[in-house]
């Protein structure tokens, strides 16, 4: 059998093991998820990608733990209702930086209500921190959906649109039918009661009638961006 | 303590205790869940209310049963698509009879998909025994807005809406942004995989985030029009 | 296709889009749910409908983000039990504005038990800003039927019947079998263990084989009373 | 540490160890789960019993299992409704046996509607199976509340309460609320879309506010009167 | 109709209905569920029911709650770790009272571990208030099967067993295996990760293959202790 | 507001709407979910697409219903393994048809199991039915990961993968650590016991930490494929 | 990277790739799940095995599937009870050809009921088939503790013990405190109503505080074999 | 019947019962759950074992437990990450202390992620304890397969393997097909979404096509751990 992962690295620093080649393999850099790691991980894995030269985002990063990192690492940056950190190696962001010249294309997020806000920012973000151009259409839910469709023309031109919705979840699959481009749904835990912190939208995504839909986990907005960023690279 | 069910009364049957002064008490008279009783209960039940002068029907009932209830009961008929069987008394329907001279206003049964018709049917005829007007729009799902669209203007005619869908069930919550009328959602178990059996309309239109939207139970065609034949009698 | 959206309009505050023509398009203007909002956000939201010219009512409301707003809009109003904030434009309530001289019938909100009280008054005092006249009667579980049946006739009176219920919610059947009007059921989250954050209820409520039923959401009093205000339009 | 098991006794069978013993452990003696079990299993089970002199009952038993056993042991006799198999050794019931000359108390078996009667059947010849007398209401379930009342002095007369309900399974909680007696509740598989096969009535009854109440399976009308049996059977 | 609810009353103090005749009813007086009660709501019930010449109990009542109470009612108890708050009347307990000569029987309550003690304890001091006799057999889980073995003949002397068990929950069955005594099962909340809050042991104890089991809500020692109390009742 | 629907039409057969201007909208044209419906609802909706001059597919199609269409349409072919029918319109596929001269990029479909078949099937034929070339590799699941190693080099050419695992579904997440093209999940209904139906691996997938995988329904092999078509059909 | 999988090999077959080195690296050969797959597919798995010279075993193989292959590969076994296939190469069985001078141990395979005789079966021949020594103890359930401390000192002589159970799944924890060996818990689907199709069992076994269980999916009696078979190899 | 506990002994603390024969029956002595015991209790259980001679391990112990354990039992010793507080004898550890001298074989505990830590270190601390060797490979998930890869021959030279993972769960499939041992899969709370609380992976443990993978509950480090020792100790 040929070796595929023969060429693949790592660096060891105990308590984790940081994927270096991950974005020759796959296009974008390991990213960090910060929840469930102590501030004291978190800072030394960015400080490592540092000094490989890699710049590195964070995300579900709590504002107590960006404090921490700031104070060693003073080009760390916030974004506080996205939750993700970033830090910039001296060039560009990792993606960006070798087609920063070519147009990438672009991705339109949209989001059914406000309280959608940081799960539509954190995708939002992301793909701008990989290189991708955003469009953002915010509190288009389908409760008033003249809201929606004055901008239907607007988010046709979009490559991709990120569809990111609580509740019901019902606006993945009404942009769905209205528009060309593949279609991530993205559930969030904006609700209470039966929505089940998201469980209602995410099953509502899962089972739309309309087509070119695919879903990401609830809140995951930085997972919907790498989808959609890994579309934009298609040929 | 003042005694408000001192007049109620029921027939006793052994295996039944049939509410012969329900229709005085709640408006419309009661109907048989006919699922789970043998073919012999469901035609002495239906014998019974016949002898006291009423109309009854069935819901849920299966081609079997309906054979067997005709052999015996000529006069009874069904409808194989709702799995609805009715034996209407000499005089016209309980409810109906009562007030057929007057106007007792409409009631919009719409409906997702095609596979969807057995329940938009049950609630239709449901609507008609007790002498509703009923108006039908199917297959006006939300993958093709334009034809829910197209028949907006006829729906806010309507005095109550039904919206039967299964799937992501996102009908309901798109015609309650567009009408005046309060909507039944009526979630139906067509689909599959994460469906879940018709949970998934269920939780998304519990979890709707347009007003005026309130549910029963998956495939409950009946419920829904009952509750919206109440509706209409406000007054 | 006819354009019948074509005269709806929002105003557009970047992080939102107000639907100022809601109110005309469906009976009631449009509601803020206030959680999962910033205060910034909740205030620049209550200003812009003041501005408008709207009178606006928001629900789920933290006291947090109440003593915030009040500090600029010394107009808005807030109660504790119901987590309802409502600033009143300077003439009458949206809808009731227009038909304050007509008897928009009652509604009545009957609740099982003290802890259910939240959900009811959030579902009382909305009924009461859209203009409709309400009667409480709380405390009327089925534990001691009695207490319930020694208000019926008053009940009876009402033109549609809000039952809020937590634990295991048979009071809104229990009604059902006793009423004409039509019964909309809240489940509350009241309860512990096998209650499930008000599951319980919401199914023995979607499952009751009494008539003229229909569910909103787990803790959604604010849902039922948009429902029951709807039906007391109808005609 | 004292051996109070060294006197109990099975009979090893290979498949099945029949635990002889079990009768004058516990004051029933054990009975059969026919399900899963082949006709061939379930015939030398009942045989090896007969063969100790052991009246025996089985549950669940298909009418082809009753088929195959009766051409081998004539005596066995068949309930259709409640699928309940019975061999009875040539004195009285097992435990009836011993106590025949006695009042042993009055279990009430109530139940819902029609489609309820073949799990409340498999409790009330399950009663009577080990010497109970069993009183029967069917039929009482609460969206025709009358029925229910007009039985009730009748029902405080029993020493347990065993209540049967499918669908929203209020039933329990308003028996307990009138009685002084215990109350087993049944829940029951009977029902569609969101009773999940008994699930809604499952959580209602583990739910009620009604003190008194204790739950068994759903569609577990055996284990319900073993229960009552032994509650007879204290003092 | 007979009209058998005509003597029954209730105190009405807004906000709850004090069911004043149910001890007269069913045996056992009302009881507070606290949670989810305001402490000013609290204080009031409790005084109503002082003020009729009722003792009273209430469950899960929090320190806080206690604390405002005992301002104003020195005379109120509480138990720490059951959550228990009670106020007895100037006689004894409500049902005792009129028994206290009697032997009114012995009720076992056994727990798995020293973790389910809040909730053994909430049975046994609700079984002693009602006046019932209880013997206490605590950390007997199965792990060490000799822990209860050694305990069985104490336990088979008791006329009501109560078992309460978090995690597996599986000593309710096997209890019920060894005694003649009807078995209550209580599962509780204790565990973690697939316990799911009790589902775990909940789920165990319904399905027991051990006969004379019946079932209460997860954590609810309370409803196993009255359920108990009745079974001591009978006859 | 601008009318970005006024455009488009449907043909309405009364139990049916059919969407024949989706292809131009949306890029694929409406295909027929064949489960649920009749065989002569279906043979209508076939043929009144086949007279609009537009090729169809449905899915989920079973062998009775195909037989019945074929009598009435002999140019329809069937595939039994997928469950997919099609009629091809006079002139090429639907979409193909417009874009046959050009290179539409590659689609890997990738299963982990033989039983995984028949939705690795819907899925290639699907996307083959869209005019994408396709490329299969099955039976590449993790438990000898020897197999998807010495394919991993030709599934990178691909422009997007379609991975699709029953039981732990794990086989997505793995590719996608490998490869730089969007990773599009199907779980399917294949396995027993706590694969429930294909809900083991769906929360496999939704939860994989590798970036760039999203997720369909269930067994949804078809709407993969539509949306890998929708990334082929990017710039 | 050093390339631990160059030497591992699959025999492709198009709808499969099968693992032929699976033996050599894990120590148990390839098992085929035969559920899913068509007799075609099943017996040209089959052959190419024989035609490799191994030994295979295939598990949940209906009769219909046996049948189909048995007239193609004479040497084909069938336990109609286990649902087990198994083909023997000529030498003895794959894994204990190697060992078979070696006392490979003993694993005791016990199970709480008849109905789990299928599961029990399932693992017993996996494991006799990979070389192990097994003892049976059926129906041992702890409704009748006796029964099984009855054989506790032969279950104590076993290396490995395999505790079966349906319903409530009580056994695994109950041996796990009386013996010394690792015990792997296979919970059953044996149960109706809560036992949900083995979800109650599965979460005994996953929660009971016995120390030293672990569990396998719901009736895969051939997992446990396999994994105590690897257990029997350690050093 | 013989009786086979006649020899075990407990030392009655009153709200415990402590099993002091537990390691001389099952090879491991008994180890507390420390969460939802007061820190009084959680003292005077570790004092009652050190009086018996005893070393003692408590798993889920909070530091603010342990501060209270510590100022009476200097001896105490803590692991703030795996939550572990320890107490040895003045011997060495209950297990070891017999088998020091031998070679009692290696545990590999290998986990996906960081986040995974505290669980994968409760493990290794477990087996420590109990006297076995443990080698330790952290970050090691899938969706970086190099890093697995590249350790795996190390992994292959354990006993038995300890797989830690939350979110998609699937290391232990993939590792279960790389090697001889027996894989021990522990589920991690790590993840958000749709991993509801360790869910996710427990499914995908419990599916995994990849034989010799048995399961334990959520975090339930510790009981991964005494079910390898036990493994350890066969033969």
């Amino acid at each position: 059998m040929k070796n595929s992962l023969a060429n693949e690295r790592y660096e060891d620093i105990g308590f984790a093991k940081l994927d270096i080649s991950r974005e020759k393999r796959t296009g974008t850099a390991e990213a960090i998820y910060c929840a469930g790691k102590t501030k004291e991980q978190l800072l030394k894995i960015l400080q490592t990608f540092e000094e490989n030269g890699c710049s590195v985002l964070g995300t579900k990063c709590s504002a107590e733990q960006y404090e921490f990192v700031r104070a060693k690492m003073p080009k760390a940056c916030y974004n506080e209702i996205a939750k993700i950190i970033s830090v910039k190696a001296g060039k560009a962001a990792p993606n960006a930086s070798k087609k920063s010249g070519k147009n990438r294309g672009t991705i339109a997020v949209c989001c059914a209500g406000t309280a959608d806000l940081p799960v539509a920012e954190e995708a939002a973000l992301t793909a701008e921190f990989f290189g991708a151009k955003v469009m953002r259409h915010y509190d288009v839910g389908i409760a008033g959906l003249h809201r929606l469709l004055s901008k239907i023309e607007e988010i046709r031109k979009a490559d991709v649109v990120i569809a990111v919705a609580g509740m019901e979840g019902a606006l993945a699959g009404v942009i769905a039918g209205l528009v060309k481009a593949p279609v991530i749904a993205v559930p969030t835990s904006v609700g209470y009661g039966a929505s089940f912190q998201g469980v209602a939208p995410l099953l509502t995504m899962l089972n739309t009638c309309a087509e070119g839909v695919s879903v990401v986990n609830i809140d995951n907005g930085f997972g919907a961006a790498v989808s959609a960023v890994r579309m934009l690279n298609i040929k």
